[in-house]
């Protein structure tokens, strides 16, 4: 009984690592999130289960207990099961959740680590995530918790370093409050910012503006994953 | 004239995206950091150019200007050009200075993201990086800067906040300073703390410890690369 939780990367199956892409290959199952479907499970056996459990738009969304039950079962089945996570499996995906079951159920597991979208959104963009003497700080924050308004605990004061670079997932529909939060924090309004849309796949767009005018952006944004990007941002 | 900055992840070839593993097996010139060399070179052809510009323990390492020129020079040649940086190449990894000398000189650039250490360390550690009620910010930061001292300017209130993932990188020497100014900015010394050495390389070793108890893992710390993550690490 064993479950590889898979990172799949930003979307692109180039970006896929060279493990991610063989287990892919080899599983029995595969449990995927929607961020993480279209073009990486075509690398899956024809033969291959193929379950989708994430969130779609306008759909119910299977409960993360129910998730995590059904993994444990494919897992007891003996079948070669792989739990394909957008991003990196460990940045805001519930991973924890998933590693209890299987560690209640006597399941091994491994995780293979991935290309966040950060780092893809950056790449795109032509430029570093962190900056020698300007960012020294990277940090990682979401935008929204499971209730979808903003997280009830975010630290504004770190968050409104401008001497950081600040990735906000998930923020389309709370970074309106947040970034007034933040500029009430200290964030100069004139601080570069960035909207990645659909990072590394046909629809990737990347929009440049500052704190005080990325909403003009956002009024225009697709439908897709974005991150939001803060910071000394290099030009 | 093109270069490609190509993201080696942790050390493991493995751990390369698709599209790094493609790239090196294609390049005509690689030059690369002494932490992406190993078995991740083997990919490259017998007759590509393999030049290590990194840093050496006990050896002077290439001024970050000497590299920039001879990164330009290789690419002015014509030459299908990898430039191999560990981690991912945006990460505290001075790709700004070498994108500025590509921009400078007129000479495109392409940049592949990979996988950055610590999701490396946390996958070896079975854990995520992020916690969905305990860790929602997600924080890097060196821990040296380029004299090798602790950076002049770090946000020590945002580092010392118990509700976030901390990852250190190039922290070693300047940890035990560190951790004191963190708990004299709040952070609690029975915080779990980490030491990731080696991540994903036959030399991987992890020590679980607290913020107050992690100096007796440090002081044992074999000499290669090494990242310290601080805060409500799952056990």
């Amino acid at each position: 009984m064993f479950v590889s939780f898979v990172s799949s990367g930003p979307g692109d199956p180039d970006l896929l690592t060279v493990k991610a892409a063989r287990l892919i290959s080899q599983a029995d199952a595969i449990l995927f999130d929607d961020l993480s479907s279209g073009p990486i499970l075509a690398l899956a056996r024809a033969d291959a289960d193929l379950v989708g459990v994430g969130k779609r738009a306008g759909r119910v969304s299977p409960k993360q207990d129910q998730v995590s039950r059904l993994l444990v079962d494919y897992a007891k089945s003996g079948q070669r099961v792989v739990r394909l996570k957008s991003g990196d499996s460990g940045m805001f995906g519930r991973l924890e959740e998933e590693i209890e079951a299987c560690r209640a159920a006597g399941i091994a597991y491994e995780i293979v680590p991935g290309v966040s979208s950060p780092f893809a959104a950056a790449a795109a963009a032509g430029i570093p995530l962190s900056r020698r003497l300007t960012a020294r700080r990277v940090q990682f924050v979401t935008g929204a918790d499971i209730t979808g308004g903003m997280p009830p605990d975010l630290n504004l004061k770190a968050l409104a370093d401008p001497l950081a670079t600040t990735v906000i997932f998930m923020g389309k529909r709370t970074f309106a409050a947040l970034s007034s939060e933040l500029v009430k924090a200290g964030l100069p309004p004139d601080t570069p910012a960035m909207l990645a849309e659909s990072v590394s796949t046909p629809d990737q767009r990347i929009t440049r503006s500052t704190v005080a005018d990325l909403g003009a952006a956002l009024a225009q944004a697709h439908d897709g994953p974005a991150l939001i990007l803060l910071g000394p941002l290099m030009e």
